[in-house]
Order: C-alpha cells, then structure tokens, then sequence
C-alpha cells in the first residue's frame, strides 16, 4: 500500500476545526483505498507569530519540503492585521509558496446544482459554471524587485513595486495551463492588459508562440478589465483561464463569487517538483473562530485535489468528491450554504456526514 | 449668457454616431439654457493613426487644451489591435489623459429602474445600485517607469513595469474622493492590495492621514481581490469608491457589468485645472460600427457630466439627464437594452427622441 507523509498547517481562526474534519476524510479513505497517511502538524501566520515570533518558522518550512503534499487551513486575523509587512500572517503564506514554488495555482469555480441559489447571480447565468481558473503564483508584482518606500526627486516619499516577468516564467505556468485545457474542454483563455503593460505584452507574446505546441487547444486572449465584466455577464463562456499573480488573485475571487458558495472551493499550489499546497480559498473568518460554525467543504475538496495533483491518487480523490455530493443531496449544510427545506449543521456534525457518505 | 469651446473627438467605431447625438442634445439644452457652444471637431485613435501616422497628432492635444472641456465618443479597432504600442489609438487615449493631467476619474454605476432586468445579478440585488467609482487616471503602473523588455542575468527577455504612486499623487485623489463622499452618502470605500504591495501600503497611510480633515466621511478600506467578490455579493453595500489606476481599471467595468447596461454609462476625467475629458465607458464597438445601431445614452450622459464637472452647469446637466430617463420611460431602447414590451430603435432615432424629452 502507499504511504505518504502530509505537513498539516491549521493556522488561525476556523483553521483548526476545518484541517481536523479534513483529517479525518482523508484517513477513512485511506483506510477504504489502501493508502496510508502520516500526518504532521506545524504552525504557520498568526499561530506561528504568537509561538515563535515569526509567520513561517524554519521547523514548519523544512517539515513542509520533506512531505508529500500540504494541507492548509487558513491565516490571518484582526489580532495581527496592524502588524508590520514582515509580520504579518500574510506573509507566512507568500513565503511557503515562494520557498515550495509551486508557480501553478489551480483555483476551480464550480456551482454545485443543489447551491446554485446562494448566487447572486441569475439561475440561468450560474447554472452549470465550471471554471478552472490558473493564476500564476510565485512572480509579479507580488515578488518582483525593486520594491519599497523611498524619496523621490521633490523630497516625496514614494511606495513602488515592480510588475515583472522572465521568460521561464511564464513559459512554464503556460506549459501547465495548456496542458489543463487539454485534460478540459481544449479552451484556454489567458488574461492580460497587453494593449498597456510591457509585461503583459511579453506573456502574450509567450503564449502565442507556445500554442504552437498544442494545436488542440483553442487558445483566446481578453483583456483583465474585459475579463472582469465577462465573469458576471456570461460566466458559462469560460472553460479554462490562465493569468498572472495579481490578476488571478483578483478574477479568481471575483470567478468564486460567481458560484456564491466561497465555503465550497478549493485550491491547488503545484510547482515542478516536491510538494503542493493545497487550501480552502476562503480565508481564516476570525468572527465564527471556535464556535462550530464553519464550513469544512473547501478544505474537504482541498484534500480531495491533494490526492489528485499531489499524489496521483484519482480514485480517492473521486471518492471524496463523490461524498461531498452525496452530502449535499442529503441536505446537510452549514449556516453559510443553509437554505430552507435543509439541514442546518455544525462543522463537527458535516464532518460526521461526510465521513458516512465516503 | 454663458459661452464655451467644446473639443470634440468622435475617433473610432462607433464613435462618430454617438458624438453627433451628443452634440445635437448639448446645442438644444444650451439654447433652452442660455449657453452658447463652440465645437471642434479633431482625430484622435485609429482616425488619427490614419490621417496623420500618431494617435494623438499635436493639433488635437492643444485644441483640448485650449478649450473647455473635451467630449471623446471611443477609440480602437480591429485594424490598428497588431501595432506597436506607440503606434496603438489606446496610447492616443493614455496620452491624452496624462497631458491633461486629468488623475480623478469618475465612473458611477448606476441601474437605471426600467433596465434593471438587463442585469445578470437578481432583481433584488442589482435594484437601486449606485455607485461613485473613483479611479486614479495618470500614474500607478500605467505610467510608472522603469518600464520595457530587457534580459536578466540568466540571459533571459523579460518584461517589467512599475507601480509607484509618490504622496502628493495620492493625497490630491484621496482629497478629491472625500470631497464626492461628501456630497453622497458620506461613505468612502478605499480598494488597496496593503496587505502585499507597498504601493498600496503607503496609499492606505494617506488615506488615513487625510481622513482626519474629512471627520463627517466615514472611511473603510477594502483589499481588492475581497472588492471584485462584494461587488458581486451585495453591490448595495457601496456608495463612493476609489483605488488605483489598474484595479479602477478593473473594478469600474466589473461594477459597471453589475448594472447590466454598460451602454448607460459615463465617465468623467478631471484635473486640477484646465479642461476635464469626458467620454462614454464602452468601447468603439467596430462590429457595428456605421449601421445606426449604436447606443448614444452613455455619451449623452457624458454630456450631461461634463456640464456638470466640467464647466458647473447643474441645471443644464440634470436636464439632460432627466430627459434620458424621459426617454427609457417612454420606450425607446437600441438592441443592447432591448427587452420585449419596448421600441427598438436605431442611434439617431434615439437622439431624436432625447431631444424631444429635453
Ligand atoms: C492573503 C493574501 C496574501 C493572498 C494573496 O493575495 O495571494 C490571498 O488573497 C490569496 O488569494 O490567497
Ligand atoms: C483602452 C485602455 C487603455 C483603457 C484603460 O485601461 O485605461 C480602458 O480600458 C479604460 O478603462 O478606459
């Protein structure tokens, strides 16, 4: 059977009741598909800052390397929100994927026919939306250099950060976003603002002449402002997007909206080699930390992509996925999904009823 | 009575049609009003490209410069989307906006009641949006150099650009942005990335700075991936906003998308001094350009905004603005906000009917 080591990461607010009942899905598969787990747990953003006085202590990162895959549940939390740069939660996160490089940001939107109403948008425009969105996650504006405060020439301080990307850069995450589309639809739409960024400009360039190499897919370009207006007047156009750091970070909050359930989607850090990250893409909600009330889908669904991309584990992953369906057409819901005529649940109680359908 | 010089900047696609309605609804509401117009008509865009080798040729920057206010109907084209970048009708729009100095730009969203199913958002949602987007025109990563194509130590191209904004940049927008939350509901959204660029973070420092002489606005700040979800969320929750130049970019179309009908909306672009520009935030529409299909409420509302921003004719502003809501209560519609149960027209039937409305 296989055996694979998993680095869990609670981190802060809703963390912890989320990672446990994730946990707890990925043993019982386990158990049903001869797979084996060993799991770590280490501390990262606020909880890491509070122990250790740092947001990605070196015991937590090094922990992360030698693993196969890790699982994170969320940081961050007003108790630190006023933190200088260096010591923010935020931080910790940035510098885990920088220092795991995983480039590739796998980031899916997907109404759940049974929660198509928690959208705000019409039936006929969310039903069936079925996003994969690829922001790329380790360069742009987000890393580049030169970055910070200075003076300028009237004696004014400034603030700067530097858009950039290199070749191999974008090379690879197109690579990856091809070879995505391929496995889809054959629909790869890539989000720019080349009519006015010079790096943009060369993302596309790359992009065109890397589509040589998979004519089978239908390769489109839009730009990110169209691309926002897009999302919300026909989602349903989109199959699979690709995009940079800050672009993503922006369409694929506004792409998870579009689906209204946020509590429901995962996500998937992936780098060349070594492991993953993967997490829920709603953040640490502070508010509801410690009182039951947490949705524990995404992160579910985050284990269930771990099992797929980080471990080449199809079969389990489908069979999560598979249960958090069945769950849901059992009418088990938390107060963020709950709608009348279902059933109302905690966190622990949905972990229970998801186990039962695994 | 009062007299002014307005330059007027059909340029491409759709845009001449939509400038002649404008200018047709200007002169009678200035001859109901007691305002005399003198017009001049320049090239700008891919007309200008055409006629003289520069999307912005000389004459036309100082005829802007020299008048009052600027109405432009759109720029770009299928034609001209291969050139180079100087040699693009957006870099006539970027340079124009610079020379002008015009950093606050203006862009509401607005459901219009008789269009509110023209959302994709729920009737419950989308009715009664309105929204002041202010978005920061002439700097940020738009203008900030370093900027081009390079090779880096690995012998590698590369593309940068730079966001920097340097105090005085921001504190003028943020003094504008309080002064229309004043005149509003006296709410002022601030959209920010400071948890990752320090651009952002010295842009939220300001903002607070400023906030102290501005003790009836009540200030909030919002990181713009959790902007792009809310406005799909609960656009209700806003009243005036303002960011930077590249999130603006991409949050005014998201918000605009909100209302449904982008072919409703104005824009306005003001500096410290000198002429504001004024334009319609669609774009040129090539596909249906020259078959009297275009929709002219957006630029007629931009007429409206540059009575009222631009030269602070308030009366004559809220008349053509009255008269447009007179005509969506009479019927009329072009085929973008077209529903059953009302009167398809063409461009200049519609500015017929304006004018009777006026
Ligand atoms: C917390 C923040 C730094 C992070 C980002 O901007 O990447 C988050 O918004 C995300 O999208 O994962
Ligand atoms: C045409 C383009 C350069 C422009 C911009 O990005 O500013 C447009 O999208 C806009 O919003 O007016």
């Amino acid at each position: 059977p296989s055996s694979y080591s998993i680095t869990l990461i609670p981190g802060d607010g809703i963390g912890p009741e989320i990672i446990s009942v994730a946990k707890d899905v990925l043993v019982l598969v386990g158990s049903l598909e001869g797979i084996k787990f060993e799991f770590q747990e280490v501390l990262m953003g606020g909880a890491a800052l509070d122990a250790t006085g740092v947001p990605l202590p070196d015991d937590t990162l090094s922990a992360a390397k030698q693993s196969h895959a890790v699982l994170l549940g969320a940081v961050g939390g007003y108790k630190w929100d006023k933190n200088e740069k260096h010591l923010k939660p935020e931080t910790g996160l940035l510098q885990i994927r920088k220092e795991l490089g995983v480039f590739a940001n796998l980031r899916p939107a997907t109404v759940y026919s049974p929660l198509v109403d928690a959208s705000t948008l019409k039936r006929e425009v969310a039903e069936g939306v079925d996003i994969m969105l690829i922001r790329e996650l380790t360069g742009g504006i987000y890393f580049g250099e030169p970055r910070g405060f200075g003076t300028n020439e009237n004696g004014e301080e400034i603030g700067f950060n530097t858009e950039i990307y290199a070749t191999h850069e974008i090379d690879r995450i197109a690579h990856f976003a091809f070879k995505v589309a391929q496995k889809r639809c054959g629909k790869l739409c890539s989000v720019d603002k080349a009519n006015v960024l010079e790096a943009s400009m060369l993302w596309r360039r790359r992009f065109l002449a890397i589509a040589q190499e998979y004519p089978d897919v239908e390769l489109s370009h839009m730009y990110v402002d169209n691309a926002s207006m897009q999302l919300i007047r026909n989602p349903k156009q989109f199959d699979t997007m690709v995009t940079n750091n800050i672009f993503g970070d922006i369409l694929s909050d506004e792409a998870s909206m579009v689906t209204g359930s946020i509590g429901m989607l995962p996500s998937a850090s992936l780098g060349a080699s070594g492991p993953g990250l993967f997490e829920p893409i709603h953040g640490s909600a502070p508010d509801i930390a410690g009182q039951d009330k947490a949705n524990p889908f995404a992160t579910v669904l985050s284990a269930a992509m771990l099992l797929r991309y980080g471990l080449g584990e199809e079969k389990a992953a489908k069979r999560i996925e598979n249960a958090v369906v069945d769950t849901l057409n059992r009418g088990f819901r938390t107060g963020d999904i709950y709608s009348a005529g279902t059933k109302l649940v905690g966190c622990k109680q949905l972990g229970e009823e998801i186990l039962k359908s695994v």
